[in-house]
């Protein structure tokens, strides 16, 4: 088991027994999800800005585009929070107080860095990609040279990170369990619908067996 | 029309035909949502962390634990950049680079003041509840004094505040159209599934049909 070491910023301080450093299961979310929140600092002020991203191995590669506001002065990277959510359920009690959510959530810390080499970028482009939509890299037109140039590409180490994870039925006060009041969970997850043919689509191509069976949820092996 | 005076950092820099000010349209998306991402600064390092929220009128509350780091030392307010977005769907064309998502975000600026009054601070719990379920308040246990305590509740206006919204197919160069690609969006849409009873339930408590009907999805009048 490769478990991150918890810092002082990764540590989770609220609950601490929701907390979970193991790379395995902090990978598992990011690959499940695909919109991250980013969070970044400019004179002061937070801005927190949701986009794509894609991870190969220890990286999260995210478009450079949500943070250009911050780019134009750093050049030696850009120190972020990226945060990816998974929502599972609501966690319904008997008392206001202790109604939660089942989530999967991720926060990693670190500085996002440019990324320079053109090939090094191209295969981050096609991991942006493939991880939203697997293998459509290989089906569809590879960017040229002015898109290339039009794009930036930022990538932040996995390395000082760490998941918060809530499972399972409500917890009650023992005097509460007595209430005539339902308590359970109610399931929530992302589901795709049937693909929409673009309106402009050559007449006789159709979506491929993956598109029209698109998911999230990991295969369950 | 109730339009929001765009700022500096509400004014959206980049695809700025996305950009949407309308209090009505921007109050739907935060009212479709339940989770929120809220960024602080602390000693210079971006913190986002996700957290419900509920909406009344121009106010957003959240709970308070999810900034508790940054409670300790500040009581006239914490600057934060809260964002919510709901995606909506893949956006897959002909080429790499016009790959995009459909969705509706709204981002938030401002001072997240404390709640201390004793009766707003009920009230916001309430709004805070009924937004992620509604009614649900009116059937569970309000908290009593040691939960109030344990609960930190922020207020946060709605006023510096804006929307960015993606709709419709994929948009290519026209070279590309004549490629052998399916291209067009997979609809994706948050989802609840049958609600599950609590172990602990007392037998014969079902679930309202407002529970087992539950959806994030607006009226459609």
């Amino acid at each position: 088991m490769d478990t991150l070491h918890p810092t002082s910023r990764t540590t989770v301080k609220r609950l601490p027994k929701r907390g979970v450093y193991d790379r395995e299961e902090i990978n598992r979310i990011l690959d499940e999800g695909f919109i991250c929140h980013v969070g970044f600092v400019v004179d002061g002020q937070p801005f927190v800005i949701p986009t794509g991203y894609g991870r190969d191995g220890h990286f999260l590669y995210i478009h450079g585009s949500a943070v250009s506001r911050m780019l134009r002065n750093l050049k030696e990277g850009v120190e972020v929070c990226v945060t990816v959510t998974l929502v599972d359920g609501l966690v319904l009690a008997r008392s206001a107080f202790h109604h939660s959510f089942n989530y999967r959530s991720v926060v990693i810390f670190g500085k996002a860095a440019l990324v320079e080499d053109e090939t090094e970028k191209m295969a981050a482009l096609r991991t942006f990609t493939n991880h939203i939509i697997p293998n459509r890299w290989e089906e569809v037109r590879e960017p040229n040279e002015p898109e290339m140039k039009g794009t930036l590409v930022l990538a932040l180490p996995i390395s000082e990170a760490s998941a918060k994870i809530r499972v399972g039925p409500p917890v009650d006060d023992d005097e509460d369990y007595a209430l005539p009041v339902w308590a359970g969970v109610i399931p929530l997850s992302l589901e795709a619908g049937t693909p929409i043919d673009d309106p402009k689509l050559t007449p006789g191509i159709e979506p491929s067996l993956a598109l029209r069976n698109y998911t999230r949820k990991p295969n369950q092996a």
